[in-house]
């Protein structure tokens, strides 16, 4: 067992690395990098160190792993799974990456954009427009989560569709591995078949194999047109044959399909006062479509007017409103991602991220709902997400009348267990872009062949021997 | 050191478990197995398996753990680097996939594809279309080339600019491990954060760490329409940007670009023989584009004349010929396709197979040209391949009079040595899409960081400790 270090010399040494003003010990400064952002996850630490550099991260993490002190590394601290904040036994320091957000270089003929890792989601993307390009990943945390912590947990998000995940937007990394080592690979390459691709093992890997610093990251041309309709369907059934019918119709141009059910428009009406729903009369189902092209507008709207007609001839649309300017895109928009804040103000929602194959979404939604349902009977069904990724995030929300506290405790746990299982029978995953952290760590057993899980630790024991690195976290321990 | 097993003990045992038409051990029978498609590299096997399932697999490896044996996977064995066949010691035996070639299932809703490992790659094609989908891999090997083999080098093409490298096309994978446990994840979702993502560990590793036995591929939407123009360009330079213009112009419609020198022009039509030049009079530098979309022919040709027209307005393009059949389409491509096999039989190639960023193409041209006509003024500078990737087949080819034998045994190695390094200055790679194999093996500790290396053979020794698969590739030995 790791006893905690002797705080003096902690801090005297890591002081000497990073500078006095690199090092946070006083409780009020450390607590808000001790607990998640939605407060659920409180753990302690002694000192959270703040690198300014790659050479810094190094030189931290050589002395921790010399003196066996556990670093838990922090992007934006926006994980929803308890994955950046340290538990509580306080033996863990954090490094957290925020002082090193540069953009280093932008190169318009590569495509490439190379920065270090604190820098945030929102920097990138505007960084990116300057350059006239576009950085495509699109995830609510935008102005918080940083690249470093994007590429940890493979960040998804609503342009997943035609961008890929954060795992394909990235061509190079360079990595602080658990003794101090630097790896350094930031390259811009499409192309490189010279070994083992390392990278790989580091996205995704939620900081528990290397301390991510820095990135080369593929930017794409900003689309010239954006087409967006707000779609009531028939049921999820219609909903992904209208996809498919889309896909088919437009090519890649299908940027976003975004499911709401009528409980959760229903809450993020309710959450945002103002917005009027941009469908006359109340629909069971809804989807977000955008399409984005390189080409004109007017082509792009002709296509989307195509995909509705299609949609109505067959029956699977049931009424559609076409954004006709700006400010409707924005609404439109506006009304799918403040369903996430609604529920958090709202209180009791039981956050299922779960995604099966496409061909099964209708019938995992319709299985999963009547399960529920017979559990709870008033229970509010808010269901929505990248249903184009085959990704819903179902989150069934307490009865209006019910406390949120109580339904928690009574319905979490057999809830989640339930819907898991059910996408898992399905082929599915039961965190398709949240990730795992401590949250869903030990769940990790049920859904996990034997297998699966020794080769993760073979991993873990090869690059992180002494269990140094975001200790506790996406592992189960097994025999 | 390992000794070799008792053959009598080790046929015996390999025959019990997938029977004796499994078992090659007659010379006349193993030769096709130990000997590479281009008759470069000569190995020695006791023994040729050939299991029928991944369960037979399975006991392979696992016999051959309990008895040190080594193993060489080998799927359709087009590796150009010495990595299907195994050495010269006579020690390992080599497992062949090529009976597992069945087609499991096609999801036409979710777009993807399950396999067996020894599918070829014409047949997983084939199967896609069939189901009126694209599987878009397009290497010159197709018809030979298996997708567990794809898979294991990461196989390129014509069509990465588009649709991504093998590792974009795959979703989940069967592997046995090398002391025979079977690792399945034949999953066919686009997201899927649940710890470590394992698949990209095996994809590109060569069959170093495991035998990929099964996948789940992705599919994509037919193009209903392609248009293709051979175009002569004024120099690499502009024909990066004809490139740059024909994205902002077409969106994601360019499928491939592909740049083709005079020497490479004059020598694949002195081997065809009987096909024109698609342009008249000699031009130093030549571009094969093609352009894919989902909507129609009219538009897409409209595109295309676009980008043609603002090419010869900015004098990036100097003449260029449009596709106006099917049969030119298929005439521009064999020209390109076949540019491979009349080096194969002219002889005297230095081949070397090299990306840089798309930004420093046309300068790593420029100086590596001129480096080598300085060491033989009357090399023929073949250079062609997928510049829109970064990644060039630069080829020198000896002077017409020249002997093969004796131009490869002055040059090759300083040419390769001195090609890899103007690469390497440019933060490139020496081994865009060919891997790494034998071939290469030594050159990475040139190229690679010691951490690099002390990484993979981290990763190596977690995963295969005894070092029984394909030992000798890929990872070159360190101190």
């Amino acid at each position: 067992m790791t006893l905690p270090p002797n705080p003096e010399a902690l801090l005297q040494a890591m002081q000497a690395i990073v500078g006095p003003t690199g090092c946070l010990s006083a409780a009020a400064d450390t607590e808000p990098f001790v607990t998640d952002y939605r407060r659920i996850y409180h753990g302690k630490s002694p000192l959270v160190v703040l690198p300014a550099t790659t050479e810094q991260v190094s030189q931290v993490m050589a002395w921790c792993y010399a003196h066996d002190v556990p670093v838990v590394p922090q992007g934006g601290n926006t994980s929803l799974m308890g994955g950046a904040v340290p538990d509580d036994s306080g033996t863990a320091i954090v490094i957290s990456l925020k002082r090193m957000n540069r953009v280093l270089a932008i190169d318009t003929v590569n495509d490439t954009m190379t920065l270090e890792a604190g820098v945030t989601l929102s920097a990138a993307r505007a960084a990116a427009e300057d350059s006239r390009r576009l950085f495509p990943l699109r995830i609510g945390s935008e102005g918080s989560c940083q690249i470093g912590g994007n590429l940890s947990t493979n960040a998804g998000g609503t342009a997943v569709l035609r961008y890929g995940n954060m795992r394909d937007l990235v061509l190079g990394i360079e990595v602080v591995l658990p003794d101090g080592r630097i790896f350094s690979s930031l390259k811009g390459l499409r192309k490189d078949n010279t070994g083992y691709d390392l990278k790989h093992l580091f996205v995704g890997a939620e900081g528990t194999l290397g301390i991510i610093t820095g990135a080369v990251l593929k930017l794409m041309p900003q689309p010239r047109a954006t087409s967006v309709a707000f779609v009531a369907v028939q049921n999820p059934d219609a909903a992904v044959k209208l996809l498919g019918e889309a896909r088919a119709l437009s090519g890649q141009a299908v940027t976003a399909f975004e499911l709401i059910s009528a409980p959760a428009l229903d809450l993020v009406l309710g959450y945002l006062g103002d917005v009027p729903s941009p469908l006359e009369g109340r629909h069971d189902w809804m989807v977000l479509i955008e399409l984005t092209s390189g080409t004109d507008e007017e082509s792009l709207n002709a296509t989307l007017m195509q995909i509705l007609e299609a949609g109505l001839e067959q029956q699977w649309v049931v009424d559609a409103a076409v954004a006709s300017s700006l400010a409707d895109v924005q609404q439109f928009w506006r009304i799918r991602e403040e369903i996430s804040d609604a529920q958090t103000r709202t209180g009791g929602s039981i956050k299922c991220d779960v995604s099966v194959p496409l061909s099964r979404v209708a019938p995992f939604i319709e299985q999963a709902s009547a399960a529920v349902l017979a559990l709870e009977p008033a229970t509010r069904m808010v269901i929505y997400g990248h249903m184009g990724d085959g990704n819903v995030h179902f989150n069934p929300l307490r009865p209006a009348e019910r406390d949120a506290k109580d339904f928690l405790a009574q319905w979490y746990k057999p809830v989640s267990d339930l819907v898991d299982g059910l996408a898992h029978a399905e082929n599915g995953s039961i965190s398709a872009e949240h990730g795992i952290g401590v949250a869903k760590r030990d769940d990790l057993t049920k859904y996990k062949s034997a297998v699966e899980l020794e080769l993760m630790w073979q991993v873990k024991r090869a690059l992180d021997p002494k269990n140094l690195l975001n200790p506790g976290r996406v592992l189960p321990r097994i025999d």
